[in-house]
């Protein structure tokens, strides 16, 4: 099995609003920083609730092959790529282990609360009754960042990657004034490996409009 | 490092509503299943906003000691100890990365629609804007379970564990009629190791009713 056998899997259109969120962004943005080589595959939008059930039992996107082995979840995804990588975590049990805390802590304290908020929110009910715990978390996570600037190891990880990707949405990021959130995801989103992955999956939906 | 050194931490007490699914439950069963001997700590529950922020930045329990090691997030925990057992998770490749990739979909493709739409249901809007989500979500995973015993590895893992906790909420079980789902919570929770955990973290909370 060679690396060069990673496939990260997306849709083959989305509409112009997810353009540069989709999630498969974690994964390319993971394997640029990594210098991993990787395909992009695609399932179709069109059908997408019922089509690749086998590959995504709850019907989304990505999941990543590697060579024989295929991976869903985006965090699971990013944690199985870091293990070929200390680019993105490094090898101590210690520092591994810390990863694994803060990707965990990006997936289940903040994105746990934020993504259902912002469903809420584009469903019309934008003062609604996940906003005072969302403040809260955005809050401890802004605590956390006034004092380091990596979440994990002293360096930059994929738990700091999967927590930029969290923090930099436009509604989060608009939620009230957190300087240290803000310059984590700032300086974060401006590492090229970032700007290359969002360009990418940005010029792949275009191109589908084209077709 | 030796074994012996685990502390499981949680709170002194609670009030009885949430006795029996506060998660340090979570720890305390993989122990129990991996036979790893165990000690447990409290913080206090009076002034939790901000008593224990330096071992868990979100002000939640549990958080566990391995050694000179501390890691929170429940998720993060289950998969550390996984790594000490092989009853928790197998040592090959595909198998941990499947263990990796169903504990994740429990926390972020389950509990983050689970959690916020029962803190919505209780805060007394039953009917609310995430039931859908949910419904579509828990069809998803009857799917799967309908179709066989253990999530990972043909067999129980750390992911059992989390799917089953997360699916075993009396809100969660009382939404609609899912047989595979039911029967597979009520398999994991009649698991001795389970009820050993449960019994002791309801005594651990009785216990400090009485002081």
């Amino acid at each position: 099995m060679s690396i060069e056998e990673l496939t990260i899997w997306t849709f083959d259109w989305v509409p112009e609003g997810p353009r540069g969120f989709v999630r498969d962004l974690r994964l390319r943005w993971a394997c640029e920083e990594a210098g991993l080589p990787y395909k992009v595959g695609t399932v179709a939008f069109e059908g997408r609730a019922t089509n690749h059930l086998e590959q995504q039992p709850f019907a989304q996107v990505p999941f990543l092959s590697d060579g024989d082995l295929e991976v869903f979840e985006s965090g699971a995804c990013l944690l199985h790529l870091a293990r070929k990588s200390e680019r993105l975590m490094p090898r101590d049990q210690a520092g591994e282990t810390e990863v694994l805390q803060w990707t965990i802590a990006a997936l289940n304290s903040i994105e746990m609360v934020s993504v259902p908020w912002w469903f809420l929110k584009i469903s019309g009910d934008a003062d609604n009754a996940l906003t005072g715990w969302l403040k809260m978390r955005l809050d401890q996570i802004e605590a956390v960042l006034s004092e380091r600037d990596w979440l994990a190891a002293g360096r930059f990880t994929v738990a700091d990657l999967l927590m930029a990707d969290v923090l930099r949405v436009p509604d989060v990021r608009a939620f009230g004034e957190r300087p240290a959130s803000e310059a984590y995801a700032k300086r974060l989103t401006e590492r090229p490996a970032f700007k290359k992955a969002r360009a990418d999956q940005i010029a792949h939906f275009e191109a589908a409009d084209r077709v």
